[in-house]
């Protein structure tokens, strides 16, 4: 292994390719230190809001605010509450009046400092607020790294449903700090690992046996692994999205795990599993309803399900989730068309189709699954 | 005139074309007994929502909702509160609750049926709900119909301005009803022409001459008449949308006369005068400016004046409204860069430049102005 030095100064970049609105992924141990010339040098100076929650604005802001005030910024900083409970109407209002208060103009950046949450309202925020103001992503989860920065999904949750209420809004750029991952709870870069896996199963049998053969040292947190790991991720999204910017098609291979992934934590109250574990679940049965309809082979399957399990993810659905609720959950899901759901099976490790499948079809399968006779 | 059988059947279509965001606006009288099918060729049968205020719902609900349902359309009838002052984050919450309890999915079309309050409000719902659905305008005041139903801009609200929050969303329909004339007051009428008069006056000599000449048949909403200057209207307005749909530069130009007119609604608190009055004011305090700085002519600045006042809108600034709260109000203005506000000039009848000018040049002129020196 390379000394630490060498290693914390190497930086990546992979660039989303959207025409005007295409944009820079930077990644690397440290680049925090820098987030005042990359936001100066991408949005020019003057006003910028960086948008947090308690727990990383303790840990970041003050170090972020100073790399954007010695860049030439004036820093405003909002807090926004911590957790999925949170993403809400009145959250981004709080957004808006601080912001508003402090006489933004329509060039005035909108920062994000976290997870998926303050990424996914802050977005949201820079969407609408004058109608559209330069955004940047500073994820600071494994999740928001290699999947909620990427994209321009953004949006807020609804009584009805996650996400029900957004935009597609794509950032100016997005800084990658590995070094966070450090300071982030144990399950929840477990959780982000689910989303990992997801992109070796459905997009790159070679990251899958990366991911397999190196499991130890991701855990490990080597920063090395972990830059070309989060890298490939991005890599992946940034392929997705830009054959599909809005979710027409394609795009929705993303959401493999998710159907089933959503409907749990639903039926849980967004309780009782992570986000990660939730679509941990999801993939270990999407990988075993497209094994019992013949799309791939049984040794897919288990490879699948054993990978995840290696990473001490949850991958079985408990029997007492099943029932009418989780059917409604799955017809509930806003992917869902005129009752069918189209679902994203696997044909091999790195490999998709897509199947229109009724709720009940899938509720079926899930039930002989609980039952195990699958 | 031509017989009144002969004159309802008669419509007008004006395509905005915006690459694959194009859309047709269909202008006559009746037209709104016909939104099932022109509903149903644009979005396909299913669910669809119709936005509307307890005035407008009062009148003509019944009528649009069976033409929806015979074309075979299942109908979500939605109300907003009537006026400005709610425009707000709450109405918006209201319309989100009633879609997303009714089963929305993404193909589902929002209907605004109204004025412009209810249009933005909904078309901002629209564009935000499920990250958008199809929205159609239904524009029942002239205000709408010749000018905030046409261009995609959608939003509201905010304690510190107006139209602070929103997104650029195009509709896939604009349907606009000359009869719906028929029932707005007078006053909202009036309103309405001085956006009118402002195509004339920043692009359109023709028009300008036409509603000079024919300003009797005008007021008196003859049909034909009405057809030809909303059509007009729309045509100048899609072209302007199509040169440049999200304000970089060139879409300026229709902010003639609202510099002044915002800040003149602000300080009033939006009770004083209508938009168009406030805009009337600022129209003649533009062509004042315009002729002070040598860009126009006397003769255009009299004879923009001598219309706005033939029409019975005002064209003088109350001289108890100058003052500090006026310079901060012109300077708060959202297109406001740097403490310059891009200020559209006319030089002559159908043509402008844009001349930028801090709020205390503007203040200073409007000084003069009031004390009658100009």
């Amino acid at each position: 292994m390379k000394p630490s030095a060498k290693t914390t100064a190497a930086t990546e970049t992979v660039r989303v390719e959207l025409g005007a609105r295409s944009y820079p992924i930077i990644i690397g141990a440290g680049v925090l230190a820098d987030v005042g010339t990359h936001v100066r040098d991408a949005c020019g100076p003057g006003r910028v809001a960086v948008v947090s929650n308690p727990t990383v604005g303790n840990l970041y802001m003050t170090r972020v605010a100073e790399s954007l005030r010695g860049a030439g910024c004036e820093v405003v900083s909002v807090e926004i509450p911590d957790g999925e409970e949170h993403k809400t109407l009145t959250a981004l209002g709080s957004i808006y009046d601080r912001v508003l208060a402090a006489g933004f103009e329509r060039r005035s950046p909108l920062i994000a400092l976290g997870g998926g949450v303050v990424g996914d309202v802050t977005g949201f925020a820079a969407a609408t607020l004058l109608r559209g103001v330069p955004f940047v992503q500073v994820p600071t989860t494994l999740l928001a790294q290699v999947d909620s920065s990427v994209g321009g999904k953004t949006g807020i949750n609804h009584a009805s449903g996650k996400n029900l209420i957004g935009a597609f809004y794509q950032p100016q750029l997005v800084l990658v700090d590995l070094d966070t991952l450090k300071t982030l709870p144990r399950r929840q870069f477990l959780s982000g690992l689910a989303e990992v896996i997801k992109y070796g199963l459905i997009l790159d049998a070679d990251l899958f046996a990366l991911l397999d053969q190196q499991l130890d040292r991701v855990l490990a947190l080597d920063v090395d692994l972990l830059r070309e790991v989060v890298r490939r991720c991005c890599e992946l999204k940034a392929l997705v999205v830009r054959r599909d910017e809005r979710e027409s098609d394609y795009r929705a291979i993303l959401n493999f795990g998710h159907t089933l992934g959503h409907a749990v934590e639903s039926v849980t109250a967004y309780k009782r599993y992570s986000h990660g574990e939730a679509i941990a679940i999801g993939m270990a049965f999407a990988a075993t309803l497209s094994g019992v309809r013949g799309y791939c082979d049984q040794e897919t399957v288990r490879q699948s399900i054993a990978l995840l399990r290696r990473v001490g993810l949850p991958v079985e659905l408990p029997v007492e989730l099943l029932g009418d609720q989780l059917v409604r959950a799955i017809a509930g899901d806003k992917k869902a068309s005129s009752g069918k759901v189209k679902f994203v099976c696997l044909t091999g490790i790195g490999g998709t189709r897509f199947v229109d499948l009724t709720s009940e079809d899938i509720a079926d399968v899930a039930a002989q699954w609980c039952a195990g006779r699958l």
